[in-house]
C-alpha cells in the first residue's frame, strides 16, 4: 500500500536534533542560535551587532526572528552565556515577541536587568538565575551551566542533553588558570561530559588565528602595579571596557596600593560597575571610590581615572575629555593615560585619533601590555577539543576567516573534514549519532535599528544615504500651471552637500540653464502634463551636465507642482 | 637717529634657516616641508593624503600651498626623497601654481612621470633626474642625495647645506643590510656628513614606537620560497603594494623558481612594475610574464597572479576577484592568496571583508609572516642619530603619537628636550647654530579633492553629507500666490534617506499635517510675505515632530516657490 503523497515526509526527522543560527549577518553575526528536538526550542544567546561601515546612520543591528515567531508555541526560553551586548542586546527587542524565561548566572542576569529596567520590562520578564553546574529543563532539552572564564565575570559554557546526543557549546571562552575573581574554568567537567560521548561541540573561534595560549587576567594587574610605581607624580587615567568588571577590580587593588582614589566616569562604566558592586562580583576597599564631583578635593598624584572609550567612540568619556569637550576633566601635560583594551577592528583610527590628542595635550599615553584577549587561542581550543572529543565539529564566534581557522585546528586533531559544520546563517543543521547534514535553510536577515525606528531603515533607504554621504543632493524645483502646462516659477536649484555654493554660482547657473532648456524642449514637443517625463529628462540632462562637469553624481531631485490656473 | 617705525624687523633673521612643514593636516600629514634661507627656498616632497573617515565623498587631499604662491619668486626646486603618494601624489596640482623644476632619482621620477603624462604635463615641467652621492645647487642651499632603503627603490635621504649649517632628512627610510636590489643604505655618509656637524636632524618616524630593527626586504622571499613549495598544486595569488617593486621581485623569483608564470593585475601593479622594469629596477626572466589573457592556456599550479588590493579597496582587483566582481579571474576551491602586506590603520575591516569573502569561496588565505615594513624602528633610529649626532631633532613623519614616541628616543639618546621640536603644520622652525625656535606661522590647510573639483568641497558641504549620510533629508515644497499669499500648491513632502517610505505612510502623512498648520498659523498671523519666517516655523515644528516620533535629526529643506495670480 503506498503512502500519501502530502504526507509530510519524516523519515526520523523527529529524532533528529536541530541546531539553527538566526543571527542575520554573514560578516560580524550577533549570537543567536536555535537548538530544536521534536516539540521543543531553546535559543542560546540573544545578541545585536553594531553597524557595518556601509551601514550610515543606523545605530544598532538585531537579528530577524521570524522564524521563531512562526514557532512560538514551541519555543521554551533563552538561555545566555554571558553579558557582553552581543549575546544579550537584542533581548529587549526580540522578548516584545518571544515572551519566555530568561537563563542566566547572576552577573549577566543582573546585566540584562538594566536594560529592561530602561525599557520598563521587569515586571513581563520572567528571570531565571542559574548558578555554574546547575542543570535546567526545558522541554525536552537540560542545559548544564559550566562554569568558564572570558573578559567578563560569571560567563558559562553550555551542555545541551537532547535525546539525540549532548552539544557542547563553549561560549565565549579562555582558559585562565589563575582568574581574579572566582574559579578557573571547570576543565574537569568539560572531561566527564567528554566521556559520556558528545555529539558536537561549538567552539569560540575568535582568536582560532592566534597560536599559543591567551595570557591571565593577571598579568594586566602586574602591569598596572609597575605603570602606577613609575608614575607615582601624575594623575592616571585609565580606559578600558565598561564590562570588564576584573580589569576594574586590578585597577582598584593597584590604586588601593599606591594610596589613590578612584573615579568612574561614563555612563555605561559606572552602570555596569554598580551593578558588579552591589551583587558581590567587585571588591573595592571602603574610602577607594570617590565621585566626581569631589574629584577637586585631591592632588592629581592620589587619583585614578577609570572611563569608558577604549575603543575611540566619539561620545565616550575619554574621547570628549581628550577633545576638550569634558564638562569637568581636562587633561594636563604629565597626565599619565592607560589604554586598557586593543582596538576592535575598525577602530583603529578612531583609537589612534583619541592617542594623538590626549599626546598632543601633553598626557604620557600607554597601551603595551595592557590588555589581555578574553578568547581562547589555538592551545586552548585544542585542549577543549581533546576533553570533550565531538563527533562533529561546529566553529562558533567570529568571521568566517575564524571559523575557517578553527575548523583547521579540529581537522589537525583528527575530526573528519565531513564532520566540521561552518554554518551560514538560517542553515538548519540535523544530527544524530548517525549522520549530521544541512537539511534547509530558514528566513534571517539583520533588522536595522535607527533612532526608535527597527526596520525602518533597509535597503534603499541604505543606498540613498551613501550616495547623499558621497555626492549630496540638488533638487530642482518648479511650478506648471496645470492647463497651459507653462512654468510659472522656477526651475528653482537647491543643493546639499554637493559643493560649496558661494564658490561655484558660475556652475550652478548653467545647471539651471540647462534644465531649463531641457524642460522647454519637454513642454514644447509633449503638449503634455507628463510630470514623470519631464522628471526623467531633468535628471538626464542634469546628471550627464554635472558629471562632465565635476565627475560628481549627487542625487537628483525634480519636484514639480501644479497649480490651478 | 631714530629708525623708520615702520621698517621691517631684521635682527638677523635672514641669518637663519627656517623650516616649515606645509602639510595641512594634524592627524596623517601631507609631506610637503619648505626649506628657507635668505632668498632661497627648497621644498622638499609633495604628498597627497588620503581622505580622513569624516570627509565624506572626498577622493584625495592636497595642501594648501598658499605661503609657497605668496613666496614664489623664491622657490627653486622640488626635491623628492621617493616615489610613494604621499610624497609625489600633490605635484600635478602644485605644479600648476608653482612650476619650478623637480629634482628626483630615476624610479622616482619615473613614478612622477606617470602622473604628469596622464595629465599632460610632462612638457610644462623641467625634470632633473639625480644619482645618490650628486650634490645640487638650489640658490643658497646645496642638497645631496643619500642612498637609503625604504618599500620602494631609489628612496634617498637629504643633506640640505645652508649657511646655517646643515640639516640631514631621512624621507621615509630602514636600515635594510640585504636589500633585493641595489645597495644598503649608505650609514658611512651619514657618518661623514655627521663628523662635519649637522646642525638638525629631521628622522621618520613612523615605527617609532616599535622597539628592535626592522626585519630586511630578504626575509619575505624565503617566506614566499616556503609557501611556493607547499603549495605545488594550487594557483597562487598575491595581493602587495603595486610600489614595492622589490617584492614584485621577490614573487618573480620564486614563480621563476617553481616553473610559474607571472600575471599583473590591476592598473596601478602594471603601470608601475611596467616603468620599474623598463627602468632596470626589476630584473624579470624571459617568458615569465604573461599577459591575463593567456592565463587560460596554463593549469592553475603554473601561475601566480601579483595583484592590487591589499588593503582591501573595494575597487582594486583583489576585492573584485574575491567579491565575484571580476571579468576574467574567479576563486576557485584550493587558490592559495597571500596577503603581503599589513593593513593600514583604518583598512582592517576592509581587509578582513575580502579575507572572510575569499574564505568562503574555498580559498586558502596566508598573511603570517608575509610583510615587513619600509620604516626604521627604534634601533635604526637609534643608529642614525648615533651617527648624525645632530644639535636639534625634529621628528618627521608619521601621526603625533609616532613624532612624540621619536622624540622620547632621542631623549634618551641625550639630545636635550628643547632641543627636540615637534612642529604643526604652518610653524616656522627659525634655527642656526645659537638657537633654534618657533617664530611664527604661514597660512596651512587640506584642500579637498572631489572629482574634477579642487577646493570646492568645504566644511559646509562636509557637514552637509555628514548629516544627509546619518539620517537623510525631508524636503517641504509649497506654492504661495505672490499677492495673496495663499497655498497655491503643496505642501508636498518628499524624503530620502530617512525612512523606507511604504512602511512610514502614517508617519510622512502626519508630518504633512504637522507642516500645514504651522504654514496656515504663519499665513495668517503675519499676514506678511517674510518667506524666511515660513520656512523656520516648517523646520522647527518638522524637526520637533520628526525628533519626537524617531529619535532622529534629518536634514529639513523647505522650498517656497512663488506665483503670480
Amino acid at each position: 500500500m503506498k503512502e500519501k503523497n502530502n504526507a509530510p515526509e519524516v523519515s526520523g526527522n523527529e529524532k533528529r536534533l536541530k541546531i539553527i543560527p538566526l543571527g542575520g549577518l554573514e560578516q560580524i553575526g550577533m549570537n543567536i542560535t536555535a537548538f530544536e528536538y521534536g516539540d521543543s526550542i531553546v535559543v542560546v544567546d540573544c545578541g545585536l551587532a553594531f553597524p557595518e561601515d556601509d551601514m550610515l546612520g543606523v545605530d544598532l543591528v538585531i537579528p530577524d526572528i521570524t522564524y521563531l515567531k512562526d514557532n512560538i508555541e514551541r519555543v521554551k526560553a533563552f538561555v545566555i552565556t554571558h553579558g557582553h551586548e552581543d549575546h544579550i542586546g537584542s533581548l529587549p527587542y526580540v522578548l516584545r515577541e518571544i515572551n519566555v524565561p530568561i537563563y542566566a548566572t547572576r552577573l549577566t542576569m543582573g546585566l540584562i536587568e538594566l536594560k529592561l529596567e530602561e525599557r520598563d520590562m521587569m515586571k513581563t520578564t520572567k528571570r531565571k538565575v542559574v548558578r555554574p553546574g546547575q542543570t535546567v529543563t526545558l522541554g525536552q532539552f537540560k542545559v548544564e551551566f559550566i562554569k568558564t572564564n572570558h573578559s567578563i565575570q560569571d560567563a558559562v559554557a553550555l551542555a545541551i542533553y537532547s535525546p539525540a546526543g549532548i552539544v557542547v557549546h563553549t561560549g565565549d571562552f579562555k582558559v585562565d588558570y589563575t582568574p581574579v575573581f572566582g574559579d578557573p574554568i571547570d576543565l574537569q567537567r568539560f572531561g566527564e561530559i567528554g566521556s559520556k560521548g558528545v555529539l558536537a561541540l561549538m567552539c569560540d573561534s575568535t582568536n582560532a588565528e592566534r597560536q599559543g595560549f591567551t595570557a591571565s587576567e593577571r598579568t594586566v594587574g602586574r602591569t598596572f602595579d609597575n605603570i602606577f610605581s613609575e608614575h607615582v607624580d601624575s594623575r592616571i587615567i585609565i580606559a578600558t571596557f565598561a564590562s570588564n568588571v576584573d580589569r576594574v577590580q586590578q585597577i582598584i587593588n593597584s590604586a588601593f596600593k599606591y594610596g589613590r582614589k578612584v573615579v568612574l566616569e561614563g555612563r555605561s562604566m559606572v552602570n555596569v560597575i554598580t551593578t558588579a558592586a552591589s551583587l558581590g562580583y567587585l571588591n573595592v576597599p571602603e574610602n577607594t571610590l570617590i565621585d566626581l564631583d569631589t574629584m577637586k578635593n585631591y592632588p592629581d598624584e592620589q587619583l585614578v581615572l577609570i572611563t569608558t572609550g577604549s575603543q575611540g567612540e566619539s561620545m565616550a568619556a575619554l574621547s570628549r575629555i581628550a577633545a576638550n569637550m569634558h564638562r569637568r576633566i581636562m587633561i594636563k601635560p604629565g597626565d599619565t593615560v592607560i589604554f586598557s583594551s586593543n582596538p576592535i577592528p575598525g577602530n583603529e583610527k578612531a583609537v589612534s585619533r583619541v592617542i594623538n590628542e590626549l599626546s598632543m595635550k601633553g598626557a604620557d599615553v600607554i597601551f603595551q601590555d595592557t590588555h589581555v584577549s578574553g578568547h581562547a587561542c589555538q592551545e586552548e581550543i585544542k585542549l577543549i577539543y581533546s576533553l570533550v572529543r565531538p563527533k562533529y565539529a561546529i566553529p562558533v564566534h567570529g568571521e568566517y576567516r575564524h571559523l575557517k581557522a578553527q575548523a583547521q585546528v579540529a581537522e589537525r586533531l583528527g575530526i573528519e573534514k565531513d564532520h566540521i559544520f561552518i554554518l551560514r546563517s538560517g542553515d538548519v543543521l540535523e544530527m544524530n549519532s548517525e549522520k549530521a547534514f544541512v537539511s534547509g535553510k530558514v528566513q534571517t536577515g539583520a533588522i536595522l535599528v535607527d533612532g526608535l525606528g527597527v526596520g525602518d531603515v533597509g535597503n534603499i533607504v541604505l543606498r540613498d544615504r551613501q550616495r547623499l554621504a558621497e555626492d549630496g543632493i540638488m533638487i530642482i524645483a518648479l511650478t506648471l500651471g496645470r492647463i497651459s502646462h507653462e512654468i510659472l516659477s522656477g526651475p528653482d536649484i537647491v543643493s546639499r552637500g554637493f559643493v560649496y555654493v558661494r564658490e561655484s554660482e558660475d556652475l550652478l547657473e548653467e545647471a539651471r540653464s540647462v534644465v531649463s532648456e531641457a524642460i522647454d524642449s519637454c513642454l514644447k514637443d509633449h503638449h503634455g502634463s507628463d510630470w514623470n517625463r519631464i522628471k526623467n529628462a531633468i535628471r538626464d540632462v542634469l546628471s550627464d551636465f554635472l558629471w562632465k562637469r565635476t565627475k560628481r553624481s549627487p542625487m537628483i531631485l525634480p519636484i514639480i507642482m501644479e497649480v490651478e490656473e
